[in-house]
């Protein structure tokens, strides 16, 4: 896999860092989308205050010279605006405050206590935070400008938040997409948006929080990513992987991959060949990958994001210190993170299908890959 | 990640082969539940013909000495009984037969041929093939070995074939799993067997093919496998695509993941504290992973099984030699194969947690990982 | 990194099995070939009694068919044709015979048993024997020609056996190779030839044996192969890795990598062009890499092997059951081993080439490959 | 491989970066002792102004909280005090200045424009220079106090400047440790340190640049590190190319690798037991290295550097704008950096015995992996 990255960086340190590795020579980058990407994770109708105070921004260290990559490792760091506040807490310098015991469920805090032998929840909580996918977000738009200059767009649209899936299964329009970002619940359903608001209303009111799912899309992706061969090579689970991998979310679907009630004649999709086209479907049940391969279809995968476990209400919970019952500690207010999540999705989404991109085509220049791939599309013709 | 593996070998080629590097020394093997495995695979209710013919079993060639791991790489084939028939078709050293240019659709055949720049989907179809999880099942019946050896059971259920989930979310006791193993549908529930083997009767004489959904459990795990400290190390999603990356696998789910409709208070599982349990929930919606770690409450995962895309009655295609349509060639007759995939599915599960157990305890022998195993469950109560 | 392989076997089990992923479709194999090299691995002057019995060869089992390269994982076995007479000692299903508890130094036995809580060394080193290396090498000759398809041919000879090194650094000719075939110390420098043979006579009359070093050349490869953005894409220290990788192998040697006694002026190879030959070097102390990168010359690493452990002198050890003082015992009579050493050492060079050769041009077809390759050299023209 | 890292950084960039994953929590960084070994790294006879200029001092973001780690990935900074001066030229944000166009020979310069398809070599020469093994050395002093947790030390000697290796294989004396600190060319033989001086004098006048060698010792491993079973899990394979992946370490030796003359009776190393000391050698030929397995002698591996390729009397070289001959440019002056290298030899060693030995001890505490080690260290009596 020729793209590689790691992050680092606690919610309430002093920032968060990325970097990637394997990002071809020659790729203009715009920073600003990046930084447009970042502020479109802290959007969405039921966050809580945090997101309004700061505006993310990635300050780029390396890898890039006067706005174009150079193949060498790309460094980038969110600093929080925040830390200044919580300095004498959370540093590597200083380890300051009362500690964190009321370990709250449906997080990581008791499991990670466990398991790096901790006595205070905040070392867990700190890395543990969906702050985290700050990171992500900045990498995976980096790897959609990659995308996007191979004709490749990643879009989505949150499909479910406290009820029934609204499957849609089809990329947005141009029109459509507008009315996506446009909307707090980064739907372009009006009338879905109303019952969502009122869900999210209905949450708040009762203390509590709510779920929901989305629909990441990548159109314009030749046939041929990704690989039978070896199970660590599919797609289907790479991107599976990925999704679950964010945190909260709970279930990805490759295609209308839960509608087990389909009997097979209705859920493959018929292959057609036209002299212009070249090879085409008319349906695209399979998410644009069949045997884990793309088929030139938009991929379509969907996440299922389970509620914020942290409530004004809280929950029944332990304290680990003196092993009593307690109500789990109220950190943080947000009610619903679908719009965010989806948001997080397309990165993820756009970095797994750009490393699957280099992997196929090499290449250490922008101009190298676009030539294997004229080539290679040539081939197919 | 400790654990590795290759695969290799195609459908009718003369053997399946995997090599697994990463076991501890001195596990003792038992070889008769390998080949148990590998025939629980080949079972249920809608098979088609070759898996009565064949039965599958595993011969080792290393890494073993008397039926003991000694820490070296352990290779193992699965000889292919009906190869002698194909031996002029396929095979290192012959290529016979007519090409295979009717690209079946729902399989990986064309994106296959396209990437390879083939022209016979032959090429492809013989090691995109389900049979290559024969060797899957092998390396998990190992994994499985070694995870009992802790302590931690592995096992499964079909939840639905043709029609609505029936979650259950809790592993089976030893009764059910008798029932269960006893089935033809993978399941303990007989009023869901016999709605399901209708399902599959009326898909067979349609002349179509059914898909489903399976749950695996994993019980006896220690809190605080995996990790939240880096997207790839977190546990979900790391199970995750491992289901998704068996063949016909399209959706996974963790614990109640898909159940966007329930709020926070009624999703997240309250955390409890005895004297003797230590924590504990008395829920389990998380399916024992809370921040992508385990939180000591039994794994419980979830894979959508889209319908074999091969049918007695075919499907609309086109002929890659002529590029005129087609009504894609009938390769193999299975109506249904959950059960065989909730079989495939323990495998991968097991895998990835004796992984990640490895990765916890380090150890080079299975004496080691058990004294580490025992310090860390003292140092958590 | 596009290739990847693992290998497994025991000396004297029933065979040595190994798997290479990420070979691109459509390279022809010539069988012949591989089992040419496996033959050279076991010649040379100085080999004792096993080399002469069995001849390997390498049987096929996936990957291939009908002698061309399919995209898929190749898995190979090579039999031991001895194990018929090691059935109860070495095998999966059995461990007979007398425990080995007289570790020999120089060998893996003692830390191995320790490592693997083992009380029998045969355990140890059935694995770690030089034996392995017949997978190695069979996994070479396929990389081999994969790179001869790009024009790009890997050899080797031999430049010290018990005695000060006789460096070349330049690949031998066509004439040169036919002689270094031909001679059982792997040398087209007849007066070292009778002398390196006294001294292997003289160390066999003493019991004892001896180490020496070969030269590895790779030519035709096109500049820019590896990468100086991080260290672990540097191709100087990859191949440095794999080399010290082969058993008895302690030492390796880029260019003139040794020769600290050079200044800058006399060390450094200058740069010239030429509308011919476009940018060139006239020396090569570099050894083909600048910054971990290939320059266009031949790329020269050397490999010194230590004298093998076994000897007819037995040397002092300890057995580990009684812990008292014994003399190692004999296990096998190799006096000198360096002329196979070079023909495994071609054979991780070959690997990290291709490896390094596909992961800059992608590509899933050898035909991609080659366009790549074709549009990268009009590139640096 | 439990630890893994990424390094970015420009060398007049704004900072380098570096990020860590898989330490362990639980374990005190000493900050002060990690700016130590970056300030060992820019000392040495013969340095250019550079070195002087800048102190280098590591900025810790994440992964340590009130200097003890949390077990999340550990991100820090290096910034460049001298990048003011260079912003308009080299920056993300910027790119001004000439273009570099008289590419260097022995340096990645001329391969790096053909591989990356760049037209200033700056690009290249950026990212290639030594200075980005400040990172290197930061992440080592992690790793060596990760060691040191565990009774390892890690110490060096250089054994060459500029002539005839002077081996020594034996780890130096806490006295001749702080001989080798106090030194300017980092030994404890004065007469070699007189002798090495004025080589470096002489080559200084002559406008030339002078390599050598340095040894670097790991004292207090337990036996049964690494492996035999396969390659890449070999630490003689994984030392040695981690030497030769740093700037201009051209060779690597384990032990008395290149001693090609010496027979095996002589070579390797007599294995002896006492009640005491457990099993034992008197010698450490092997460089505490067996099968590629640590064998509780002190590791000793030799690193190779060749001359500095930026010389004041400059090299024949090409200009790639216009392909005329010219003198290739003079941008740094260092003639002799052996000592600085045998710094950052210690940091790769480090590294890669502390994962070694994480894989071997798993633990996700320092307490875990301790009390494993114990275990172990128990098992072996």
């Amino acid at each position: 896999m020729p793209l590689r990255y790691l992050t680092a960086g606690e919610s309430h340190g002093p920032a968060l860092c990325a970097i990637a590795e394997g990002f071809p020579a020659g790729l203009a980058v715009d920073f600003d989308a990046v930084n447009r990407d970042l502020r479109r994770r802290q959007k969405g109708y039921g966050r809580g205050g945090r997101m309004k105070i700061e505006t993310d921004e990635a300050q780029f260290l390396s890898g890039i010279r006067g706005a174009v990559t150079t193949g060498s490792p790309i460094a980038l760091l969110v600093w929080n605006k925040d830390h200044e506040n919580w300095k004498e807490l959370v540093s590597p310098y200083a380890r300051g405050g009362r500690k964190f015991t009321q370990v709250r469920p449906g997080h990581a805090d008791l499991a990670g206590v466990q398991k790096y032998g901790l006595d205070d929840a905040r070392d867990v909580l700190e890395r543990a935070s969906a702050r985290g996918t700050a990171t992500v977000v900045a990498l995976g738009a980096l790897a959609r400008q990659l995308l996007a200059r191979f004709g490749v767009t990643v879009s989505s649209r949150v499909v479910a938040i406290g009820e029934e899936l609204r499957r849609s299964g089809v990329p947005p329009t141009a029109a459509q997409r507008a009315a996506i970002e446009a909307s707090d619940v980064h739907t372009d359903d009006e009338a879905a948006a109303a019952l969502w608001r009122g869900i999210i209303d209905r949450e708040k009111a009762r203390g509590s929080a709510i779920g929901g799912a989305f629909e990441v899309y990548a159109e314009g992706l030749p046939a041929g990513l990704g690989s039978y061969v070896h199970p660590d090579r599919r797609l289907d689970g790479r991107l599976a992987g990925a999704l679950c991998a964010i945190q909260a979310i709970r279930a990805a679907e490759i295609g209308e991959g839960t509608r087990v009630d389909l009997p097979g004649d209705r859920f493959q999709d018929p292959i057609r060949y036209g002299a212009e086209q070249g090879f085409y479907r008319e349906t695209n049940r399979a998410g644009g990958l069949e045997g884990g391969v793309t088929n030139g279809a938009p991929v379509v995968v969907r996440g299922f994001m389970k509620p914020i476990p942290t409530m004004m209400t809280p929950l029944p919970s332990v304290d680990i210190a003196t092993r009593e019952p307690v109500s789990a500690k109220y950190e943080r207010s947000d009610v619903c993170a679908v719009p965010a999540a989806a948001v997080v999705g397309e990165a993820v989404v756009a970095w797994v299908l750009a490393d699957a991109l280099l992997e196929k085509f090499g290449g250490d220049t922008v101009g190298d890959v676009a030539a294997a791939l004229e080539a290679y599309a040539a081939r197919l013709r």
